[in-house]
Parts: structure tokens; sequence; C-alpha cells
């Protein structure tokens, strides 16, 4: 095992992620993992931290979804989340995130999503600090006892659970928690990688017709084989009034009976009430980051009586159904056709930018 | 019979409200009936109506809670809605809106609260058009076939079912929508009808706690006596930042499960978000008019996992269950201690200023 | 149009059924439509009921399934049942049986399904009253005012339609009634047409595998086209204790999520507890007859919490969705090819004598 | 801290409960607690145990429902499942069963009630093993780390605790699964501590109208004092058929909306199924031993739509909804009262022969 590892390293908000050499830890816990880093996936979020719009430790290594292969695993650490058995050598992919299991919301409200104490990897942690490989973005990351891990012991590839990343997990959450009716007709609001996995999940669901609106026109292309009935181009409808009023003419003039928002920007929240049939629901999934306040009338919801639901993360349980989804309906929904771009670690920044600005629609970081 | 029949009028918006005569039907349709009123309810709607806050047809006989006595029944009305036989002279009290059971929203989503065809005594009718006395501000009131009618044959009394009038219909279609736990600690914002029919119908779903918050002291008084555990007077908390504050103190700091928003200006919606917990359920259930736009950040919907629910008015059913609670619970919550004001029709005006002023909890009109 | 029609008649329990003339209505209700039947299927209820296992008035024309062309439309039919314009010559199908809309399970309990007044065209008439044409299995049938027609005004094809029949809203109602889980894990017990369209059903909503037990291997062999995961063919299998392991096998050794009986027959009730994960659901759809008594263990419902859920008929609603369903992924679900045998009028007890040795996987009647 | 503690032991089945002496455990783990036992209560359960209806491992400590002052505690033990600190001296109750987080049932399919490595004070432990004081019926009991505790530091009296026992957990998880719906009118099967804690739970969940069955007198009267609306003593109506014609009687002729058993005998699951309106919900809730088997018709289960729901033990979550139900609606639901029996340990075979004569309604063994 080498003595050090290199990572691509936040040191500061809105300044260039670079290289830099940790130590690399000699010996894990009972219950850790050292896993070297096969891939991992630069999420839309990842922007938002590089910005600062979220307050993390610095410095930091990001990167939330990884794949790796195992280099050392702690004696007590027998089994995956599954109960497969689990040994150097296996390729695994794991939930980005920890709960505590003990406090308010893990234990009293079965919510652990919002665990008072919720760690994730890639976000929480100063790599200053040992074990020091903390996120995605380096040769190695260290695997705290508690994380639930998935053994990879199949075909499934490693560009499709990248591809699908923390938007499938986090689309699977949202639409568990939102509840939607068999044969419900969905618009989904944006064509990045939330608004793709939400696509193919409302399908999953048995949504009879799904309605995508965004851009660029390649991911809409994605849209349209996965399985959208009608995408709605914003650069072709860049008025909110006149895809509004496409909406109706597709939903016999009542509007759907469920939209996704996977957007992030305030605006379109009112725009998604109006493409409500009454009586619709609204997944408020895309706001990840503060992005601000907009107006809203609640007459709009008391008469139309709407419900608008939000959801945050995901659990474990989550990426279990995402890996059985990707090996059962890979084939109608090849994720991997997402990730367009890869970079090495040294050019993690550019990644980064990539994603930024639309270029991609899933870059990913190859150390 | 008599050749004509009085009642109070509203001629156009914002003017006084005068009593008039019309003429009397002289015989009902197979399935309809004509019920002498015996006390028709001031609703929070009816002040909204009478200033234009929605567009109703005018010259308009307000009232749509009403309870009477059955002076004239068709030939082929043989039954009240649960089966029970109808015959002149029978106490009755009716669901105020019809739904046609054949549109979009009746047939395919079975959400008959939004038919596109609804008509609603005492708001959809030109009362200068036969049969003229189509409100409960009036002696007589004529039912169309098809009204959901419920006998009262037992002791339940007309002021219990006009204090609970059709806040309680809608606090229990509102609570059914929303979908409440058993145990939920709920804040109600609102000490109107409709915030006591909440913190009625909220003990009566097993709610552990309810903090009401609201004014003035004597409807506290009413809350406390069906069973608030806290109520806050917004004169002594006139501040949203307080009132929140010390919404969390009741609740180890976390916020409530449940919040019910049964008060109708749009800026009571932002300060109910911020005393939620994580994941809990907000009931936007005071918006019956148009009261303007408030900021929201979606980025709390979504970070904080809520349910934002609206609800519209009720369906019969909720009336039969709304008597069955009345009488069953009825010693429990004493909605006739509600009825704090009687007018004769002559002076239905200032019976609905009295409402607009806070000084009645319920005012009601007895022709 | 002709002064007489014809239609097979059932004048008396377990004996031959034959063709018979009768007089044709010559003129509808304002709400009534004349339909000259297109095609009639046979379900295995109709077996059922030649066999006198309900009680049903005789003489009886037949046939719950039907598709067929408007002769004569009533001048107040002016709409389908989602609102599209009916006329004569319009090809149209139509929910089978008729809810009152005014009982206690009508509208107390929403559940019309149960109506106490409930009719059904094929089952609940005397053809020797007028109408007379009252059964699919004729050359002309009449709809009463207030059925649900549905009007085919598109390429679905009478084939599809009839091939899925009664099952395919038999399951839908009874997949509703259940709540599936996305990523649920199915055994259905029974390859006949519910039983496959049950299959179809549980795939759209979202489960990630279906073991189907049944045969005969040809429609096993559909099971599969449908996509099953597993076909377990009784006749390799004829021991439940074997299968009930095999299910063990192919679950983990859990048992499944979700367990569909559509056999009809009482002992595989307590297989398929077996076949039950704890807390496992298990729908029981098939038992449309009185098909007597089986041992139960009610130890093993606490123990193992499970839901057992009945189900009956269906709603106009669902035949909404199942038409949506045949024209949305009939590509996947081709039920057209169900249909593998077609009788004339005059061969309609070959018809069910073919249905009842499994001989066909649906047989069909065409006047 | 004594050396020796004195246990009521359960040596082999069917022979007489005798008290033994232990070693005294000296210091505790960490994570462990050591309880001075002050009240356990006798659960129908102890009876079946006795008799060798389940398997357990022998010599055995019974007593699975317990009240006791803490004696020592482990330094990391600091907060119990509410975060309040805990230190020597707290009255605590406790979970009695372990789930350990990590199996299918735990982590895949969240229902730790059937975890496949459970374990439950006062069943699950040989108590010749260290630390040998695994029961209730004993001077001392050792709570092992992650143990759901309680603290009890309120006027709650531990009479109300036991004198609930697991019967309130019980009814409060099968109420749960089951999903009751507001106003629903209710039977419940059994006068015993589950039946009485069924009501008071039903009642709690806003059931319209509860009929008890059951007996004898004693406990028929605190089913009234509770809120039963009707009580059919089985002494006066021995029939089946006449307690399901009352029942429907009492049920506008259709039968309840919800049943639910808590008798634990197989019989009477069909009697319930008559007694049931179509559509309505069944709990199986008294099943916790294996009585054998009985003849029921699956047609029935189709035919009325029912849903059959089993429910198994309880989660810590539901003790905190048991606690909080005690505190604030203790007043109406008086279970301290149902304690009517009291035994030394030395006494405690007779605690258990008055239980199972149904002497008393409640027997406790007070150490």
């Amino acid at each position: 095992m080498p003595a050090t590892f290199k990572a691509a390293v936040l040191e500061e908000f809105r300044t260039p992620i670079a290289v830099r050499e940790f130590p690399l830890l000699q010996s894990v816990e009972p219950a850790g993992v050292l896993v070297r880093v096969q891939m991992a996936g630069v999420c839309g979020t990842d922007v938002h931290l590089w910005k600062g719009q979220l307050s993390i430790p610095r410095p930091n290594i990001l990167g939330h979804e990884t794949v790796g292969i195992i280099e050392q695993c702690g004696e007590a650490l027998q089994h995956d989340w599954h109960g497969l058995p689990l040994r150097k050598g296996d390729r695994i992919t794991w939930s980005s995130s920890l709960a505590c299991g003990h406090c308010f919301y893990c234990k009293e409200k079965r919510q652990p999503t919002r665990c008072l104490n919720r760690k994730a990897y890639g976000i929480s942690y100063n790599c200053n600090e040992p074990p020091h490989c903390s996120g995605g973005y380096a040769e190695f990351i260290y695997l705290r006892p508690g994380t639930a891990i998935f053994k990879l012991d199949d075909p499934l590839s490693t560009e499709r659970v990248i591809g699908a990343g923390c938007a499938l997990v986090t689309a699977i959450h949202g639409i568990e928690r939102l509840g939607m009716n068999w044969g419900d007709v969905v618009v989904i609001q944006g064509a990045g990688p939330v608004g793709l996995a939400a696509l193919a999940v409302a399908l999953g669901h048995g949504a009879s017709r799904v309605i995508l609106i965004g851009g660029p026109e390649a991911r809409l292309k994605t849209a349209r084989r996965f399985g959208a009935a009608e995408c709605l181009d914003i650069e072709a409808l860049p008025s909110a009034e006149k895809r509004i009023q496409r909406v109706r003419e597709l939903t016999r003039g009542y509007g759907a009976d469920v939209v996704i928002e996977c957007v992030g920007s305030p605006e379109v929240v009112p725009e998604a009430i109006e493409m409500c049939r009454d009586g619709a629901k609204l997944l408020v999934l895309g706001h990840y980051g503060d992005a601000g306040e907009v107006s809203i009338n609640p007459h709009h919801i008391t008469r139309k009586q709407l419900q608008l639901q939000g959801s945050w993360g995901s659990e474990p349980r989550h990426m279990a159904q995402a890996l059985e989804f990707l090996r059962d309906r890979g084939d109608h929904f090849p994720f991997e056709e997402l990730v367009t771009h890869r970079f090495s670690l040294e050019r993690a920044m550019e990644a980064i930018e990539t994603t930024q600005r639309w270029q991609s629609t899933k870059s990913v970081v190859v150390p």
C-alpha cells in the first residue's frame, strides 16, 4: 500500500481546485474499509459547493458519487448492506451519507435523511484531518464504520452506476415520498441528471405519459430515448406562459397529475403550480441550494387543492433500489450514456466547469 | 303557502344588503324540496363575497349554512342522503354545493369539490331568476334535485349545526386530504370558526397536543374549553418571530408535526413553514379568498421535506361525518356556544359587519 | 333496423346454450343506446354461470365483455365517459356493470363495486323481459341509461380489448386496492386471463420481478413474452410444497413481497400464505365463485403480519385505465394474442366448453 | 449491591414456577444498565409460554412488562430513547425486545418486529447463562446495550404503565398497520388487556363507535368506562350467530368498518368475517400463540373485498406513543384500574394461574 495518496482539493470557495498529496492511513478500523477510487461523478451540487452556496469545511475533497475497489477491509466488516461477503478486490459503491441512528429524526420520526448528525463523504469532512481521504475526487477514500456498502459483483458497469449517480437515488426517494398513482400524466421540469432520473423512475412507476421540459437538445434526445412522450425545449419555448399553455394542450386542458421540479430556480415553482391540474402533486426536488425566494399565491394551493412535497437526499434502501433498477431496467434506461466527459484528478476543476456550463450531461473524474 | 317570501339581498358588492320580496314558487320539481329557513350562519366567506373578492352573480341571496323545515317535498324525493324517509315538517340541513357527477373532476379524478359545474346555494345563483329562493338569508330556500339532504330527527340542536357551519366540514375534508398521524403535535393558525373546527377535528383524530394561535381572548377561551393544550394570543405575541420561537419551545425545539393554516392572510404561510419540523405537513386551509402573493423559499420545502397541502370545500360525506361528530362528541366540543350573535333578516347587513369586525365568534340570521 | 335479433340463450343451468330469436326494440330511451355486437369474450365466470354456481335469472343471454357498433343512440346521450361525442356507427365498449349511485356502498363508502343494486349485462337480466338484448352473446345489446361507454375511435383493436376482457379491469382494481410498492417481487398463482392480466399490471406498476405459477405451457409462453421472470409449470411441479420451496429459492429464502391469487381454488390460499415473506401482501383475486372453504391458521397471519386483501369487480375508471394501458403498453403486452378461438353465435356452447377445458387461452363469440 | 438476586424461574413447561437465587452481575457493560424491578406484569403470553406453546429456552425468568429503578448505569449510556439523561435512581421502563438493525427485515423491509435475530427479555434467554437476570419476575433485570429505555420522571404511575403493559403497544402497532379511518364503527372481539387496549386506541384514533364482545362482566364494566358504546357479554350471547346478528343490528344491517380480533381462538376469525361490512378491515391481533387452524371461505374475502391484517409485537416508537397516550389520555383510560391482583415473587405461579383462569383483569408481580 502506498504511503500517500493524491486528491483534488477545494481549498477555498471559488478558487481553483488543485491536486495535493496526503498521508494514506495504513490500517483501518475493524468496521472500516479503504477503497481505491475507480470513478467519481461530478454532481450539480459540487458546483454549488465550489461556489460556497452551502457552508462546508475547507479544505475539502469533493465527490459523493463513487465506485471503487476494496484495498483493505476491516476484520469486523464481513458483509455488504445486503449480506453479501466483502473482501479485498471487490468492486463496491456506497451511500454517501451516514445517519446517526439515535437522534429525533432517525428514531422518533424514521426520517434519517434529516438526521441531526448526518455526515456525507465529499461534503462534511475537513480533509486536513485524518484519515484525510474523505471524498471521491481522490485516489483513495476511507469508508467509516456504518457506511452502507453495496457490492457490485456482476456485469452492472461502473459507468452506469456513476451515470445514474446521486440523481437516481434522489428521484427514487422523492417519488416515494410524493406517492405517484399508476397512469399519472407527469411533467418534469429540467433535463439534467435529476430530471432524467426522475423521468426513468416516473416511467418505472407506471406513469402513462411524461412531458419533459429542458435543454439542451442533446439531453432532450436522451429523454426521448428514455421514453419521454414529449420534450419541450426551453430555447424554443423561452416563455413560461407558452410552456404552461403547451402543457395544458397536452393534458386535455386540465394540467398534469404530477409535476416534478428538477431545476433549482425558484421561478419555476409558480410555473409548476400553473401546470398542475386541480388536485395535482408537485414535487419540489431540485432546490438543494438556497437560490432565494419566489412569490406564490397560497389561494392557488387551497383552491386547486394541491400537494407540494419536498424531499431531501436518500437512504441506503434507495441505493439498493437504484442498483436493482439499473440491473433490471438498464437496457431501457442506459444511464451510462449520460457520462459524456471524463477527467483526470489533475483536471477536476475542468470537470466542474464543464458541468457548470452544461457542456456535459455528466462529467466524471477518473483518478 | 304564502305567495311571496322575504330575503336579504346583496344587490351590488359593498353596498348595504336589504330585504326584498320575491314570488314564492308554488310547486316543486319531483326531486326538489322547498324549505322554510330556521337559521342561517354567517360565514367569513360571506364577508369576502360582500366585498366582491369572488366574482358571483348579483343580485344574490347569501347564506350557505342553513337549517330549515320542509315545507313542500317533491313526490320523487323519498329519502335523505342516509336513506331516512323525508316529509313535510322534517327539520333538515344539506350540503351547500352540488357537483355534476359527470365532469373530469367528478368522474375521472373522484374530486367533486373541484367539479367543473359546481353550484352552491348562497353563492352561485342570481336571485332575480326563478326559483329566486337560492340562499339562506331568506324565509324560504328551494333545494334543487340532487342536493344532499340530511334529516335532523334527533336532539342535535340547530344552534350546534349552524355553530359548526361550513367550518367543520371544511376542516374534516382538509384533514382527510392531509392525512394526520395519531399522536401528532399540531399547530393551528387562527381562532375563527375554521380554526376552532380544525382544533376539534385534530383532537378527534388523536392529535397528542394542539397549539392554537389567534385571538381575541373570547375565542381562545373556547379553544381552551375545546382542549387546546396551548393558546398563543396574537395580541400578546404580535411578532411572527416570537410566535415561531414559542412554538419551537413547545415542541422540544423541532417544530410541529402538522400546521393548519386557518387565517387567510398570505404572510402566515412562511410563518407556518418556520413552525414545521422537518418532514412536517402544512395544510393551507384558510385561503378561500385571493388575498395575494407571498414570498416563499422553495429550498425550505426541499430541505425540510415538507408537505404543503390545499383543500377546497367538502363533499356530502363530510357533512355526514360532521353531523355524526356533533352527535357523538358534541359534549366535548359544544359548537353551539360559538353562536354569539343573532340577527333578523332585516339586520343581515349588521350580521355581516359583526363578523367582519370579529365582534362575534359566529353570527346567525334568524328569519 | 331489423325487427328481430338472434342470441345464444342459457335457458337453464348445465343445459346446452342455444340460439333464439327475440323482437328488437325499435327505439331507445333518451339516454340509452342500441349496439350491434362485434365481438364478445368468454370469461371464466361464464363457465361458473353456466354451471349454476351463482344464482342468476334465466333465461339469460351471457356475455359481459363486449365491443360493438352504435346502431341507435338516444338523443340525450351525447358523450362517452370521457366526454367524446357519440353517434351512430361509432365503435364502443363499456363497463359491464351499473351501480345505483345512491346506496350505502355507492355514497357513504365510495365502493360502487359492492353497490346494493348493482346490475351487470350478461348476468343480471332475464332476457324474456324487454328489452331482451341484455348480454353480449347476441347480435344486439341494449345499453341502459347510466352505462359507462368508452368510444374506440383509434387503432386499438377489438381483439386487444376483448383479449384483455374483464380480467384486465379486475387486475387493475385489485392491485389498486392492494397497494403495491415499486420494486416488489411478485408471485402470481394462475396463468389464465386474470393471471396474465395481473402479470402485466404488476409489471406496469414497477414490480422488479414476477414469478408466475400455472399452465399449460402455451399460457406460460405468453407469460414469458409479457415479461415474467420465472414461470413454474404446475405439471412439472404438482406438489404445493415443491412450489413453495421453489418460490423461496427465487426470493433469497424469504418469500415474495406480494402474492396474487388468480386461480379460484381454495387450497391455493394457504399455499400463497407460505409463499409470502413476513409483512407481505396477498391479493385474493380469483375467488369469484364460491368454491368452498379451506383451513387457514390465523397465527400465521398475526406472526407474519400479513395483509390478505379481497377485490371484487371494477369501476368505470378502471376500464378507462385499462384502455389507456392497452393503448400505451399494448406492444409490450399484446393481449390480442390471448384470443385463440373464435365461435359463431350458434357455437356459443362450444366456446364455453373450450374455455372450461383450458383448450383456449381466450375464446370469443363473433355474432 | 447484593451478591445475589432472587427470581421466579420456569424450569420446565407446565411445572410449578419456583424462586431461585442467582449471582448478581457486579458491573455492567458501558452501554448496559442494571435495574431493580419495581413491578412486572403478567401477560396472557406468559400463560402460553408456561404451557410450552412457544419454544423458549429453559430455565427461563418470565416477565416482559416491567418498571424498575436504575441500580447501575453503564458509563456510555447517557440518555434514554428520547434523549433524557439517565442515572442511578431513575425510574424507567423499556421495550422488551431488541432488533438487530442489520438483517433483511430490519434494514431492507423496515420491519424490525420480524427481525431475524430478535431477542426479548422474559422470553428468549436461558437464565442459567450470565448475566442471569433476563426477565421481569426477579429482583433485578439487566438491560443489554441497545435496549430502548424510557425514563419515567413524572407522575405517570407504575401501575398505569404495567396495567397497559404490552397490550397497549401491541394495539398501537396493530392499528397503525391496519390503518383506521376517522369515524369508523369498530367491533372488538375480546375483553382482556389487548381488547381493552384496542378499545382505547380505537377511540383515540377517532372511532365513532366501538362495540366490544367479551366477558366477564367486570371487564365489560371497564370497557364501558373506557367508552365502549355497546358491550356484548359472551355469556349472555354464547352463540356466534346471535352475536353476528346483534352486530348487524347495531350497524344498520351492514356490519362494522373494522373488526379487531383480540381473542386468540381460531373460530372467532370466521365470526369476525361475518361481522365485517363489505370493504371492511379485520385486524387479526390476538393470535400470538399457535392455536390451530380454522375453515375460511376465500370467496368471502374476494366478494366482500375484505382486508385481513396481521401484526406482531411492536417497536420502541410504539412504546413512546403508548407512554404519551397514558400521560395525555390516562384520565379517560385509567389503565391502572386493570391491575386487580398483586403477587410476591414467591407467588408468581399463582399470578399466572389467576391470569389463566380470568380471575384477574391484570395480575402483577411485585418483587
